[in-house]
């Protein structure tokens, strides 16, 4: 085995400490989590319109400083309303990292439009504005107040920064060039719940975002996720479409648009609710694991922890080693290694632009994305590792 | 008040014979629910790859006597993947009862195919299969084993009979038919777990079958549905379509097509679970208050209860009083005052052909669907009822 490969693992032995397989990230559930449950079961209203789902909403408006929620069955689901609600139609383009779950893409291909994938810089693992900012230039009209890919003639409605393993894009400079490219901005925060940028909470970035609580993010619903607006008008429309576009009647369905059954059950919310109460709690833990995890591996030459971009706070959701440019071969022996020996690890996502469903969806230069896809390693995260 | 009314509100009255609120559906949590739930709260695994979403796929299959069953986030979902198994593509059509909840057909938009809309019979409120032929003989040509509507030149590739209120279409006939056009049949049974079709359990009657757990049915998972085939192939790709399209390995993410983000998570599945434990004394006691209705209202000229086709045993889901033809112009009336006097009532749903988004999906005539449309009202049908 390679020296460097055998200090990797040494190290991330030392850290996890532990005689039991050890996972990517698992929840943890010390709160209410039974308590709400129970509640919940009691009062015989477990769907999407029972009073958690409303609980939760309204405890997460207030937490993100956002002025509505709309939970939903997960994070796809949020982020295809999203879309739906920014105007992005069948032949659209929706700009977004070549390096995300492929989650980010299906939700536009769902619409009928096409994913179009740009380069990620290696500072926060996001979208590249100054990149970005040249390619738009190159590539793009501007009619009517609408942006056009001279290549292949159709619209580019929006894009979807995504903030990878928690970090956080830099979404000033996101805002600014989407901005001046009339391209609407839909913040991916799956994996972002409780990360800040400039003080301000991850999803209240834009003018619509995406939150996840699937059984692996920071905090769980079962299955689940979110949409954040401040704009009342865009979370009405929302919640219409969530609920199969039912028109508010006293016993008449009449439905108006195709719509979806998207509304998070209240089942899953309380237990996200009891979840939520104890963040604060899984933040702290998450940043202290980090910590010990860069100190560890400082001592270790040719690979380095990610740490967060120097604007924001991040929640550390899932810790990542990157190894030095030159010892991209030593990551599969790592990854066999560690998953051989009760500690899981992982790369990062396949790019999409890889994908067989996705190859011939435009694309600028990904050759950052391309680099770090060969050189990121995921290592366990769960707030209680090492503890 | 018109005498009729009157007496059909004093019947109704005395059946619920309640001072509180009536609900139309809401279940019943008296055996396994919070112990179950609890107990996958404690095992840290309440996602969809949590031990009770296997569990409630076992126990369900072997209720129904189906080889497979993968359980999905919702009813609309799992008839959504049916479609696609099914090779239902853009520009196809899909035939169904134009009386049936518009997630039917909203699944068919999902995949840009149109709904083409059929009548159904007094003596099911299912697909009328000998209206069906005579149509599909005069509407359709056949091409290389292919069924092809003459008018709009698309392919018609499926039909999804749906069980109204838990009353079993007449399968073996839709079947006879749909086969000789080389159409493929999946069962919408949503509404109609538990009900029997010459002996056999409904949603195992065609190659593909859509089942929904949402919090008014006759077993609630929160919200959740089920995907039942007894084809191994179709099942595996059932998982593969419903779970991101990831193809299994220790630890790569690689994606081969677009997937979807639609597996039941196991805090729902083992709330289902505990349900099921007891569906077979649900059904008993929806039986009997469908009985008990049934010899009331027998007694009110000019209104019956539906009791279910000679040739299957109903779930009784929800019960529906038909008011005679001649007498439509009671139903509003006894809505209004039942609504406004502590007892839920509903007319049937807005025909789908009537809703701005279907007004111009094919049809045939609908005669009986548009007369039993302003002479259905549902009544308080939960397994608790009048006890």
């Amino acid at each position: 085995m390679n020296i460097l490969t055998s200090e990797i693992i040494s190290t991330l032995t030392n850290i996890v400490n532990s005689q039991e397989f050890v996972p990517l990230h698992t929840p943890i559930f010390k709160g209410n989590e039974i308590k709400y449950v129970t509640d919940c079961i009691k009062s015989n209203f477990v769907s999407s319109v029972g009073e958690y789902t409303k609980k939760f909403e309204a405890q997460l408006s207030e937490y993100l400083g956002a002025k509505r929620v709309v939970l939903t069955v997960n994070g796809t689901s949020a982020l295809h309303v999203c879309l739906m609600l920014s105007g992005v139609e069948a032949n659209d383009e929706v700009l977004m990292p070549a390096l995300t779950f492929v989650a980010t893409a299906n939700a536009v291909a769902y619409i009928g439009a096409t994913p179009h994938f740009v380069d990620v810089d290696d500072a926060s693992l996001g979208v590249d504005s100054i990149k970005l900012s040249k390619y738009l230039s190159a590539i793009t009209v501007i009619k009517n107040g609408e942006c056009f890919n001279k290549d292949t003639g159709k619209r580019i409605k929006a894009i979807v920064p995504m903030h990878t393993f928690g970090h956080m894009s830099d979404m000033d400079a996101i805002n600014a060039v989407a901005g001046e490219y009339f391209i609407d901005v839909i913040e991916d925060a799956a994996e972002s719940l409780g990360s800040l940028y400039k003080g301000k909470q991850s999803g209240t970035l834009s003018k619509l975002a995406a939150l996840s609580f699937n059984g692996n993010k920071i905090i769980t619903a079962g299955g689940g996720g979110a949409i954040v607006t401040n704009d009342d008008n865009l979370a009405d429309k929302a919640v219409h479409i969530t609920t199969t576009a039912k028109k508010p009647h006293k016993w008449e369905y009449h439905h108006d648009m195709v719509g979806y059954n998207y509304r998070m059950p209240a089942i899953n919310a309380a237990l996200a609710l009891a979840q939520l109460e104890n963040l604060d709690e899984f933040l702290l833990k998450k940043r202290a694991l980090a910590i010990r995890y860069k100190e560890a591996f400082a001592k270790v030459a040719g690979v380095k922890l990610f740490m967060e971009p120097e604007f924001s706070q991040s929640n550390y959701w899932l810790n990542a080693l990157i190894l030095d440019e030159g010892n991209e071969q030593l990551r599969d022996e790592v990854l066999e290694h560690t998953n051989n020996n009760l500690i899981m690890t992982r790369p990062v996502w396949d790019l999409l632009d890889t994908l067989n469903m996705y190859k011939d969806s435009p694309k600028m230069d990904l050759t950052v994305s391309r680099s770090l896809a060969k050189r990121i390693i995921n290592i366990p995260s769960s707030a209680w590792v090492g503890s």
